[in-house]
């Protein structure tokens, strides 16, 4: 086991450094594209909330845009982008904890950019925050976003599986096309965030941290137990059950 | 030939219950996304049914998704996520009866827990239920969804082929696209369901089994030719007319 | 140089029926959710042709479609689907012109059979004809649908391209992605076709061949251009200018 | 270092000159489609700007033409289609400054003659142009310009790293998706163009060089920044700072 000052030196190498600004920078691109593509359709449509096609526009620019920004990071970071895919990450062993603190810290830090920069470029439209509507519960809002959120770091595993074949190929579509589809699925009920450093920077910027907690606790959740039923249950390595503790806990 | 009773052992080895697991997974998935696009393109407008929009909206939610939850269980249990798949596949000889039976009953199970899942999050909303209209038939419906089913099932059989070279790196995302193609084509018409799991959730959470055979009986037996065609006048493997009866019925 | 009796006997062989069977199976069913898709947006819509919506549930069928049914049929048939790309092969020197009679046949067969199965089915509905509007004069017409076969036909040579590499995975794909980008581009001034068999299945069983012509003059010269300069100029084969005749005329 | 002659010499050899051919067809076919769309929405609804569907289907046709049209060039030419990235992979040393200009006369000539064949066959419609909205001031505008074209250009220098693995299939078509998701972030904003050569020719057919200088400085400086970081900062070649002077600058 490594003390926890070798693992800290582990966390500040180029290497590493060159991770953060890798998921700092598809953050910031990928907030930018979600968030801005919610601008627009509020400038276009008056009452964009109650528009399917704006819903359609959102959830396409989510879904492209994801799939883009982790596929530039994959190589170097393994492309994240989210607090809560770091955190089925972390849960499965494939990083360390004073490495997902400081992914979290890039990823946050990328979307609280990219929100201030489109407050300050596109003067007079509000930063759209997520929240909760009519017919959701705070308790329900937070089990759409889990599941959604089980969706995608259950995606993200997949993809990452070497025993995928030809078909690894299209893996960082596959993690933008499930964002998208369920933006379609919940946006009109809890956003559609699956993502709490989008949730975060809009939040910070916007100015209202109501029903925060929701895309917080819900995603982690979800994505926490995403990990471990890959990793364990659905499709386990060759040797699951041996005694080098590989996932007897978190690597670290 | 193998005993009644070795093949139903050979059903509920580890790797078969992971396989129905994943079954289970995906289609809850799926169904999840599907469903859930189309309750809120009906909350954002009050006739999502006259709504073009609405009808990209729940298009796109069923080939993304589609795509994702086939991509996700495509290694383990083939990613079928429809219980016409997986009969169609019988017919070609690719699945025993026995796990048929399992996937089916993984399948049903997972589409009613998705429904569950969404009438008891989003308050105040029905589940929508496939159902027929006025410009349609019974007969007319089936026939529908039968040809649609049809061209999904071939385009299953064409992805799995081993003869694929490069582009079988693409065959999950083939499977959604051609369900999202057809959803334009069919929507206002018969729902564009082609899988009989996602139509019986919806309709026992729903409440009305009203249509409920058309979404069976088309779906079956668009499958069941596909099977018969790709495997043996199509694209027959090497030596499809060889004594050894690999394709002279269902292999148990 | 092959005698007559000897090419058409190359034209009726079992691999060649079976590429018959394929181009039907495609253009049967990319017709059918091509012109199924704009008859769902005619119902939801009184006045579909003014709306967006509309336009955007159209190009994305035909994306979607032709992308699978290019897929499902490519190792068999090479996936036309398409009477000017089976024109454009021929101009190329990659297909016999017996053969290219009989893929038109199968092409022209399938679509009639598409717009026969959705008049019957869909009761009350009109079929579909491509039609030019009233910014459009024939010629213009014709040039517009020239320009957007010559790049689907570039399109699929550079997808048949071996010295592709990596990127040949998504050929089918691009095919697809180009035919709905140049729907999107020319659906309210000529409709969007650049395949001869949809509009004349259309045409036939709709009633009206009005404008006929522009849907076969422009994709056929312009499907013979792309043909023409990626062979001989943009995209050479290694030892172009040799004497062997490869590329001296149409390979017969 | 080559001396002027000869570096010209190389810039008028078979190979460069296809290389011309083809970013000529590449960017003729782009536009056609992203500007083609703008005009068929503009024929759609009266009021396009206010309505999200049209900004679908604009962005749509933006994503699948940028996807095929690098795709069918990317053995070619590289399949830049645009000045920006042009400029980018100048910077990067990955092509000439002779080549470049070329490139550039190409692009833009590619762009006009594509605008001018709309103009002349869709009779009555006006070339769209872009330009900034209320919101945004001209330096705002450049900036958002830049950051999109950023974000392109660093995907394309993503796409084209060897040390992708399989995922580099995808490579084309994340370029236009990445396009695709930034024209639903700022299309009513400041149209999204990430283009000069796009900009140029709408602007020089429909007769209006307003805000014309937003839509080259932001996107050059955006495409330069991005080869400097990825080149040099996120993810270097093996040995990057060895003394051999390879990223000391422009390579000519």
């Amino acid at each position: 086991m490594a003390s926890l000052k070798a693992r800290l030196e582990h966390s500040i190498t180029p290497i590493a450094l060159r991770s953060y600004l890798a998921e700092f920078i598809s953050t910031f691109l990928f907030v930018f594209a979600a968030v801005g593509a919610n601008m627009s359709t509020r400038k276009m449509t008056l009452n964009a909330e109650s528009n399917s096609s704006s819903l359609v526009a959102i959830a396409i620019a989510n879904a492209f845009a994801l799939s883009v920004v982790v596929y530039i990071a994959a190589n170097i970071s393994g492309g994240h982008v989210n607090p809560a895919v770091t955190f089925g990450m972390a849960i499965g062993g494939h990083i360390t904890i004073p490495m997902t603190i400081f992914y979290w810290i890039a990823q946050i830090f990328g979307s609280v950019m990219a929100c201030l920069l489109l407050k300050t470029t596109i003067v007079g439209q509000h930063i759209p925050v997520h929240t909760i509507q009519g017919e959701m519960t705070g308790f329900g809002a937070s089990i759409l976003e889990g599941v959604m959120t089980f969706a995608l770091v259950y995606t993200v595993y997949a993809s990452a599986d070497p025993r995928n074949g030809p078909t690894g190929a299209i893996g960082p579509l596959a993690i933008g096309l499930i964002a998208g589809a369920n933006v379609l699925a919940s946006g009109p009920f809890t956003g559609g965030s699956m993502n709490p450093a989008c949730s975060f920077g809009a939040a910070l910027i916007g100015g209202s941290f109501k029903n925060q907690a929701v895309y917080w606790v819900g995603p982690l959740i979800g994505a926490g137990i995403a990990g471990i039923l890959y990793e364990n249950v659905v499709f386990p390595a060759q040797v699951p059950d041996s005694s080098d503790g590989h996932f007897n806990g978190v690597r670290v």
